[in-house]
């Protein structure tokens, strides 16, 4: 019963220096954020229509009924396409705030971690090999150099963010750069042939960066938004929202989201929402991960409001800043299931729960089609 | 990416009249409640212990942990086996409470729904299509005489229930006589090669006496047990509520199970009951479907409680008595997007999930395997 995974190596020469780009950087933002457009009415329309003339009862396939709905709007047709295949990108960087004692993992876990997904050994590979899903690392911002490998791509904006205790994480051109990695992912998965894009993360430290996130674009509280992440135990959590508050504190006021972004998020997070952003652009569902997905997502969110239309919440982490998260972006989350990893894990699982919901909508006879007498 | 469903056609004769083989069918229940034991508390330990290990912080898979660790101890292994190919069963009777006014479906849609279900055109089969499981129909006690086709096991015990307000659904020897077929189903689905079972159900009226067996083997009042099923209006909850109220009153003291179920149960949860201890006895996990499936569960429960290790609970239904089912038997579902179809719908989307939890104490690496520090 095992799907074959569709092969895909990288073979395209690594980006130039990022900074040989930065006014196309800043250009490619602008066209993104141009092409993004809200859902389409009719295809809603027609997608509730179709759903009630379907040989069940109307409303009984829940919250998969309005999902298909969404998708219908998004994709500007109805039935929409099958969402698959599904490819998920993890997005890899480190982050100078892991000096503060933030995390009881030492940062050379985020390099370990990528040799393990490039061996196929991590739990985002297993969960991906259950769907047949392809999965690439793409190097953001990771300390350290990393040979060529398949299934990497090498993109490096900067060797990790720098402490965002101590100033901004990065520059306003480095998010800028990390965006442009995140638009040509997406470009290159649904080149490649993507149905539905998954987002992935992997970066010892990047739940405080998440929590900053999350405090300054949803108004919260720096205590509220902040979790133990990978393990984080008592001590390390008042540093933690010590940290995040400070930080907070001084981007509250930025009304430019990639300026915020730039002072608080890691090259992961503007990659992701680069990726979210193209998604949907192109007007493909973007299944979101955990905390670090949604506090990308955030930053999306506030460029684009309309971004939140390709936008799928896969679960609720149980971080506590993912769920203000999902309420901000008005999203309410498939798969609830106490998971707390990262890596793309939670977004996968509710790849097959929305190529469910689609192909109900474009399989299931109709009473008058099947001879079924209506209530 | 669609995958390839295993062919499956049902080629035995029909089963003989049940009313040759009744001392054989009481027989038959002993035999299966003999063979159901406990957990096996070693590969649960293993299993325990092999999570731990994995590169990933501890518990950071959930309850998808949890569930690697039971599905462990029910195949007394560690890894267990990957529970794949899935089979579902839709086990389909009439209901002679329909005469009260309990649903406004009209009956003869049972019959219409299994010809959509052999058709491949409801939703059952759509979400099948999508994990590459099989569908099998299997006629318990619908009320008219079907055709024989593929994909259709024709194990009639009676042509529908009697009016549980009147009196009893059934006799005890239909009732041992539909847990046969139970047992039958998930022998044969399980020799075809099913790693895990699915439940399903189709049957015009059968969320009457879902309540009914809730009420009575969880001993809540009928009004807490009784839902809109696939549509009731105000008028018809109220003659259901009654209907469910009169009818447990008459069996609450009723020390055998069985009893209880032949007395309020349909054919298709006496089938199901026997299709989950069958499962159990063969140590097969089953994921168990909507307010029906778990209904029948608790009959299950009540005459082998170590039956409980082999079922998985699906999904929530928003039907009342579900959860109400679900507490007493102790499981929390996987799936909790609103759904309230049945057929096997929402056990189908737990497939996937069930499915990863194990690939990953399968198949991931370990901290020392794959070189990763850890905290």
């Amino acid at each position: 019963m095992e799907r074959t995974c569709f092969t895909y190596h990288i073979e395209r020469e690594p980006f130039a220096n990022w900074q040989d780009d930065l006014v196309n950087n800043a250009a490619k933002l602008d066209q993104v954020l141009a092409a993004i457009g809200p859902a389409d009415d009719r295809s809603m329309a027609e997608a509730r229509e179709r759903q009630a003339r379907l040989t069940k009862p109307a409303g009984s396939l829940g919250t998969l009924e309005d999902l298909s709905v969404r998708l219908a709007g998004l994709a500007g047709a109805c039935p929409p396409p099958m969402p698959e295949p599904a490819a998920v990108a993890v997005f890899s960087g480190d982050h100078g705030v892991c000096a503060r004692g933030v995390t009881p993992w030492p940062t050379e876990v985020t390099v370990q971690m990528i040799a393990n997904f490039l061996a196929g050994g991590a739990v985002v590979n297993a969960f991906a090999r259950q769907l047949g899903a392809n999965v690439t690392v793409v190097d953001v911002g990771v300390a350290v150099d990393l040979d060529p490998a398949p299934g990497l791509l090498i993109r490096k904006v900067r060797a990790g963010t720098a402490d965002l205790a101590a100033g901004p994480a990065m520059t306003r051109d480095e998010a800028l750069a990390a965006m442009a990695v995140g638009f040509e992912v997406a470009d290159l998965l649904v080149a490649d042939g993507a149905g539905v894009l998954v987002t992935g993360d992997m970066g010892i430290g990047n739940t405080t960066p998440s929590a900053a996130l999350i405090a300054a674009f949803a108004g919260v509280e720096a205590p509220t938004a902040v979790g133990r992440g990978g393990g984080a135990d008592d001590a390390m959590l008042v540093r933690k929202i010590a940290v995040v508050e400070a930080a907070v504190a001084r981007h509250r006021a930025a009304a430019d989201p990639v300026a915020v972004l730039a002072g608080l998020g890691g090259l992961e997070h503007a990659a992701i929402a680069g990726y979210v952003l193209r998604a949907a652009a192109l007007r493909v569902p973007v299944i979101l991960d955990g905390v670090i997905a949604v506090s990308s997502a955030l930053v999306a969110q506030a460029l684009a409001a309309d971004a939140v239309t390709a936008m799928i919440a896969g679960h609720r982490s149980v971080e506590p800043g993912a769920t203000i998260a999902l309420t901000k972006l008005g999203l309410t989350p498939l798969v609830d299931l106490g998971l707390r990893l990262g890596e793309g894990t939670g977004a996968l699982l509710a790849v097959p729960l929305v190529a469910t919901a689609v192909r109900a909508l474009r399989e299931v006879a109709t009473f008058d089609g099947a001879g079924v007498s209506e209530r």
